[in-house]
């Protein structure tokens, strides 16, 4: 049995983007997915026991009974679907529904203990119980803000998905794992680091950057060889990177990091062109542009 | 100060597969990226406590000393390299280092509480201590193995991905979204998922075909987007899918997992090509040509 509320769902939404396609940018209104975080509680039906925080997840918000029913199904939690007992948004402070986090109740033959489960699953690093607050722990959490007032042409950031190609070894290999790369603002590749998993491939890259003192890193720029989420933008945040490129799509709550920070926020980087979504004056025509037309 | 032991890493290994191209399948060498577990075990330095099962992430290995420390760095529990005081495999039962588990001591000023820290980290759905530990979990957690003896012919497989591309409505307004689509036998979509996040995207196709009274899917295909990771392979076998279909590759662990349940596992389906990974049998031609050489 579930309780689902009645509101609409966003998936995506609209952003306003600058494109640059040889020979020149352009101001485009886009559709970016939404990133939200889902805090999944979760208590056995027949006992008295408060609710346990098992998960929370950045997902795009849309079939979210879907998303917990598979989740707890997979982690063998629940063998069926009545099961869930209760599906329920937490309500917010305004008494509206709160689609970030979901209380779910559920049956169960045997006496397990959910702590176990929680402990069980596998963890990637970020936070979050909104979009807002996502971002308000980034800044509580940050040491000194990005710092780097340099700007760089098209030319250059062009070039860097090919000096990432020229370098990823274990790419070449196999063809199945993700890069994160550190440049210099004039492109100079300083590090390059591989992994099956993409969070664990900036990890790496902040990681090997600590351990030679470079930290924070003014005026650097970051490639990604996938899709920019929040955590990837928080990463780079925390590590003081002013300028984040990606080959794939940023997530909306990535460029929201990246605005609140005054970070500058490239995305679909490929095939001689890409897509500006935040801290659009360290592009120079683009920051020549806007002194002129004030469209930002 | 770090202690770090003195072994080769490897980061990706060799697997046999059967590569189709058109118009016959070759059997083949190929690298695969490697997928193991690394469980990150934290303690300060300065206090007795018993050290705390931070995060358990699926990394390939190689830089892990790296990975830890920007891992720690990004969660705010170190600010300086200096703050990690010992990092050290575990041994196992044989004395010999544990690649697959760390222990870091690290300094603090503050006194903060560690499990603070690992309720705030973000979960996604897997498990895992060591691969064959991972695999061995998936056995204890499933109700009843994946069914599905029909066979197919590349035809059929060319024509999933074109499918996924004409549904994935998310995807087309945006680029930037994973998605799972679930087909029949003969190649019929039935449910098609997306999210930011893949293991969210299968989660949804789970959580759908369950609330339907559809699991467990005897004779389906599941089809991913990106890459097979043992995290979606592990919710396929979970599902009872019996044949796995991705656009990216698969990782080592992936296949392992693949291989131990006798499901098809097919990579890099794009371009009219594809290549498989376990589960030769469930492939029309090249069943008839293993049956004449005994190649596997």
């Amino acid at each position: 049995m579930k309780n689902l509320v009645e509101f609409e769902v966003h998936s995506f939404k609209k952003e306003k983007i600058i494109v640059y396609k040889d020979p020149s940018y352009e101001l485009r209104e886009d559709f970016v997915a939404i990133e939200e975080p889902l805090e999944i509680k979760v208590k056995y039906s027949n006992l008295p026991d408060s609710p346990i925080s098992l998960s929370t997840t950045m997902r795009t918000p849309g079939n979210d009974y879907e998303l917990v029913a598979g989740f707890l199904y997979s982690e063998g939690l629940i063998n069926d679907i009545e099961d869930i007992v209760r599906f329920q948004y937490e309500k917010n402070f305004l008494g509206r529904e709160n689609i970030n986090s979901v209380l779910v109740e559920i049956k169960s033959n045997e006496s397990k203990d959910l702590d176990k489960f929680k402990r069980k699953v596998l963890t990637n690093s970020s936070c979050g119980l909104c979009s807002a607050v996502s971002i308000d722990q980034v800044y509580k959490r940050i040491q000194r803000l990005p710092r780097g007032d340099f700007k760089v042409n098209e030319e250059l950031i062009l070039k860097l998905p090919d000096t990432l190609n020229l370098q990823q070894s274990i790419f070449y290999k196999t063809g199945g794992v993700h890069a994160s790369a550190l440049f210099d603002k004039e492109g100079k590749l300083f590090c390059i680091m591989e992994d099956v998993g993409r969070h664990n491939a900036m990890d790496k890259l902040v990681g090997k950057m600590l351990s030679e003192k470079k930290i924070p890193m003014d005026d650097t720029i970051v490639l990604f060889s996938g899709r920019a989420s929040f955590e990837l933008v928080q990463k780079s945040i925390m590590a003081g990177i002013p300028f984040i490129a990606a080959i794939g799509a940023p997530s909306s709550l990535a460029i929201d990091l990246a605005k609140s920070f005054d970070v500058t926020l490239v995305g679909f980087l490929r095939n001689g062109r890409f897509n500006v979504y935040s801290g659009f004056h360290r592009l120079k025509e683009i920051d020549k542009l806007t002194c002129r037309t004030k469209i930002f």
